[in-house]
């Protein structure tokens, strides 16, 4: 049921993507444009209660107009707005340091957001981890420089900035130009009259952007489409390319209408020295896989010397972000959850692949997207994996994992597409790479990218340590083939060419099994093979002192580098979406917003409500506190003095899927009710049968639908 | 059992204590003295493989000769080189970045070290946040340099170091003093032929400290004395005090005997930039806490603004150790769990005081510390309170709830003991603090710490930032007083004393009652009152402009800064601990290492071992081990190639209490031997009998020895 996408119909797709999160060291490509400068998520944290909610005047009366299984969601459009002031002011999340005016993109998690995430996190180690058997590790985040300069992130991990010649305020450069070519776009086609593409913007937003040079200029004949190919282009572009287009084009500082300086490159990184010497440097990891990847040679070992395998690994990684703007989808520090599974490159198939190949998702592929377009294809893994779409089975095998794990939390599969990277978005060495992008109001948003990465880490992190790092498989049969083996007299070698002899040496055993024939024939035909040295010199090997035959091997094993396909998880952009796809105002007050979280992730599954603060309900309240802790169901005592419906209308901004209501008539009759959030339809019962049926429905065995059947409607009339 | 005491008897208590991981900004107090300097933890590291695992011939051989209940773990002294060997060889953790040399200080956990870690964890957050309902945070670990500014860390989270000035070897200055001291106060009493105190000393050392100026020499009569009283105080001393202490005693690099420099401080925090502009400082955080501090106000809200309640977070922290040498103990990356409770500083009882009031443990006072001795005590908590040895019932009841929580985890209560900071260990501030320091091979080392931190916390960050950071609570009985109140003629007061008006009407309202009262009498009886400004003028100020009269007062609510109660857990230290209480070697084989970890937090619970790689095993052992899944239990299936003994004694190594062996005659009869880690001893059952028996005993409700005596022992001689 695509609730937003009902109301928010210029959230149609395009082709922005983001990347954040989650990939290899390249002059960030892919991610969102910049916000439209409006007020900032952050800014409407400044005001703690900007919307009272509005309560009723009992739980009774509620119950009495509410249904099992009936309840309108789509009344009251999607606001931003509406849903981060909820947000700040249960607690879920808010800026870091906010009492010392905060600082961009750094977030703390209040009770409610933590227990959430630790949830998400929950499912994740069960799905992932237990189920697939993978080897869990924890790295250190503080960084050797070496280890990230052999990753390339040193060196290529970075964004280009301008910065306003007179205010000196900072723009990512890519972002800045992005924005203002978009809005020139707009710009003329309104002025030309007729309609745009729909451009992802955020509906909350009050005041219109203040772009100081465009707004009301028709372009030149062309114009429009030349800025469309450059903007389908600009995450290829580096500083030259940049700063050409901003003089050429005339771009300033959107806020100001000001000048903006050359651009200049910016590494993403954090950096820190290591011990009291300053000799050591260190940066904050901007992504957990190194920490995998240096450990490579005892992961193996651990897992017996075989593959395939994973590891996987939970932790904080930072990118030190130009000028974060988006709430929790671009911030500096942020969880991750990454898969590093290592396969033979001769057989990515994979054995559980038959499990999931029906499950049907919704793709973009880059073919679609290279001729312009977003159309989605809704297909099985199965069928995406045989038609060549996805590259190989064990890349299906995640992305189907990935969609499984991603709808059971909760995220709308309608609000959920697998984009594959173009040819210009993926890494040389790539041999595929798909992001699950999940729908929310700021567009698309990238919260897993799942890539073949072939053998690149482990080859570089291999050559730059001088480890090894191979798997040696046990050949099935024994591979026997012949093999040209080159001999040289030493003694009469070495007098021959003297200092030259050791370079010589080792160059000639480096040759080809082919330039190696073509050597044995010189050798045979003419006596000599002329051998170029590394410097270009040239040596004439007499036959005297080199001879070449050819030799049977039989070869039992075999040598490889795995390749490694990795799921990379962004946990707080997964989390901000599942949370709007959660959010609904009530029918009756578009104030009383519900968070309709899965009671598998819900922070508090059973809210226990004590009519009254009356010490007679105490123990009560305490029995089936204690029963549910027992079961292993996270409820919590609400005794404050509120109304029981001011109590229900928190819990259900908190997202507490259940509520059960102990009252005088309970403690003599030991008879509780159950209420549902989304519904708020109740149901009565004595304690043990409603604590068996909260068991079903917090393990998700049950629906509401059917639990409501199997105990009376409470009506408000009869006596608790 | 002491097991470790009794093959080590130079580890009695001497005492230095450790602080690493747990305290308030100070000049690092209470570290423990350097570690004796011979081949550190780290360089043991460089062998893979330095003592193979002898294997018995088959599983067979190892039943038949075992009991159900009988086992001797005290045969072979402990030795740090074999388990620290262990723990390497099966990737329990090594060095971070090993293949790119590592750095001092930081590890990696592999998946046994990663899942022993989020065991704990787990216990960790049932124990005291699920049971105790505490509001969990998770906060940046990126922070603002003004927050840790207030909280002192910016200033005074420093250590004093030295430099060897040929060859630039860096030392903590306090740690050489002390070690260079302890030397010659050994070497005197060796050379005087009279027996020492016990030190502490790492038993696994073969070569012997070089102590270049001090081995062979006599000190002067009553300088061993003198030693030791510097030793008693060094954890107060300054740059001053221990440079004079240098020059005066010649101490020198103990690795080289060249001179060292002046001691200079160095801040423990790892430093950076946040943003791009180079304008807003960072640090990592250093503990977890200000983390809560700072969002204390939105904390109290989401509590209902009541206390006491409490905040939990589990993260990591980060200290630029100057010369780290202990492998986990001193780590410049760990991970903490912490607590801050927040309570009404005028009621510091605890209402689940009663529930933990029987539970015994060894304390060590100040008073017994400060006359030089050691001695343990070993009472209840609830009389330690009541004693007043512990300050109040909520520092007493979590002082037993850390000690349930140690002991519950594995931590053996014989090397576990309260020691209390002496007066001039504790921050100014602090109202009473006691460390759980557990013995391992290292000493005492502080484990966890538990502080009154008074209001001390809240105030400094309301103090900087402005915001009130307080409680408000009904009173009872409203409190009714006269109060005396400063009336001023505004229109004659402010031409009167022209631009001194304000200042001085803001000094004027913050008279004390004591000194309005004086003012009283001074304009009654003289007609004027002679004030004294800021700035030491005087102004005489006429009964005309300013009278005073007593007004009554009705207070309905309190309002306080509350005081702060808080655990908080280095939880590498704990783990390391762990491991080396639960280590020892089987009584016919020195390297057969076992590691008697708990169920409760052993990586894997249950080790599957099909007698051979034949695929007719492998539908049951998938059977079993996705029924163990089911109920939750980890289990592993080891398929490898290597025997059955083998593959139990890399499991014994690995801490795994269970294993279950499934052969042909398995498939047949479905009947399976269930193997017990410590005494070896095999009992044989249907499928459905041992997954019972499992289910029990990994819950920790049934003990090994009752669970044996409920299926026929396995002799080897049955058929599976």
């Amino acid at each position: 049921m695509p609730l937003l996408i009902r109301h928010l119909p210029f959230l149609q797709p395009t082709v922005f993507c983001t990347c954040q999160a989650l990939q290899l060291p390249r002059a960030a490509p892919g991610n969102p444009p910049a916000p439209r400068r409006g007020p900032s998520p952050i800014s409407s944290y400044s005001t703690r209660r900007s919307s009272p909610v509005k309560q009723p005047n009992s739980a009774q009366k509620m119950a009495s107009v509410s249904h099992p299984d009936q309840v309108n969601k789509t009344t009251h459009p999607f606001e931003r707005q509406a849903i981060e002031t909820l947000l700040l002011r249960r607690f879920f999340f808010c800026p870091a340091f906010e009492i010392y005016g905060g600082v961009k993109g750094l977030y703390d998690y209040g009770p409610p957001g933590a227990a959430l995430q630790a949830n998400i996190l929950d499912l994740w180690r069960k799905h992932f981890i237990i189920e697939e058997e993978m080897l869990e590790v924890d790295t250190t985040i503080m960084t050797l420089s070496d280890v990230l300069k052999t990753s390339g992130h040193v060196d290529r991990f970075t964004d280009w900035m301008v910065r306003d010649l007179k205010t000196n305020e900072v723009y990512r450069a890519d972002h800045l130009v992005e924005g203002v070519l978009q809005a020139r776009i707009k710009a003329d086609a309104e002025a030309r009259g007729h309609a745009l593409k729909p451009v992802v913007e955020d509906p909350t937003q009050k005041k219109k952007k203040k772009v100081v040079q465009t707004v009301t200029q028709i372009l030149p004949d062309g114009k429009a489409e030349e800025y469309g190919t450059v903007l389908a282009q600009i995450d290829n572009f580096g500083g030259k390319e940049l700063s050409e287009l901003i003089r050429k084009e005339g771009i300033m500082a959107p806020d100001t209408g000001n000048e903006v300086s050359e651009p200049v490159e910016f590494n993403l990184m954090f950096e820190t020295q290591i011990g009291p010497t300053g000799q050591i440097h260190g940066y904050l990891r901007p992504e957990t896989a190194q920490g995998h990847f240096v450990n490579f040679n005892r992961l193996l070992e651990f897992n017996n010397g075989r593959v395939p395998f994973a590891s996987a690994q939970i932790g904080r990684s930072f990118r030190n972000e130009i000028s974060p703007k988006q709430g929790l989808l671009r911030v500096r520090e942020f969880t991750m959850a990454e898969i590093e599974h290592y396969v033979d490159p001769q057989d990515k198939a994979h054995d559980r692949f038959d499990s999931v190949k029906h499950v049907e998702m919704q793709f973009l592929p880059k073919g679609v997207q290279e001729s312009g377009k977003t159309d989605l294809t809704t297909t099985t893994i199965g069928q995406a994996v045989e038609e060549g779409m996805v590259d190989n089975m064990t890349l299906g095998y995640f992305i189907a994992r990935i969609y499984l794990f991603l709808t059971k939390i909760g995220i709308d599969p309608k609000r959920l597409r697998f984009r594959q990277h173009m040819a210009n978005e993926m890494a040389h060495y790539a041999a595929d790479c798909w992001d699950a992008e999940i729908l929310n109001s700021y567009g698309w948003i990238e919260c897993v990218g799942c890539a073949d990465r072939s053998a690149y880490d482990l080859t570089v992190h291999a050559n730059r340590t001088q480890q090894k790092m191979v798997v040696r498989k046990a050949l099935d049969e024994v591979h026997v083939y012949d093999k040209l083996v080159i001999n040289l007299e030493k003694k009469t070698f070495g007098p021959m060419f003297k200092k030259d002899a050791k370079a010589l040496e080792e160059g000639l055993l480096k040759l080809t099994q082919e330039k190696t024939s073509e050597a044995q024939k010189a050798l045979t035909e003419k006596g000599e093979y002329l051998f170029q040295g590394p410097n270009g010199q040239e040596f004439k090997i007499p036959s005297s002192v080199m001879s070449i035959k050819s030799v049977t091997v039989r070869e039992q094993v075999r040598e490889f580098v795995p390749n490694v396909i990795e799921p990379s998880f962004g946990i707080g952009r997964i989390l901000y979406s599942l949370l709007e796809h959660s959010y609904w105002a009530r029918a009756e007050d578009v104030n009383r917003g519900v968070l309709s979280l899965p009671p598998s992730v819900a922070p508090v599954k059973v809210l226990i409500v004590p009519l009254s603060n009356n010490a007679e309900l105490k123990p009560l309240s305490k029995q089936v506190s204690n029963q549910l802790r027992s079961l292993g169901i996270a409820s919590r005592v609400d005794d404050s003095g509120a109304s029981i419906g001011k109590r229900y209308a928190r819990n259900d901004e908190l997202g507490t899927p259940y509520g059960v209501t102990i009252d005088f008539a309970s403690v003599k009759n030991g008879t509780i009710t159950l209420r549902e959030r989304d519904t708020t339809f109740q149901v009565i019962g004595k304690v043990e049968q409603v604590v068996t049926l909260l068991v079903e429905l917090c393990s998700g065995r049950l629906e509401w639908a059917e639990a409501a059947t199997r105990l009376p409607a409470y009506t408000g009339e009869q006596e608790l």
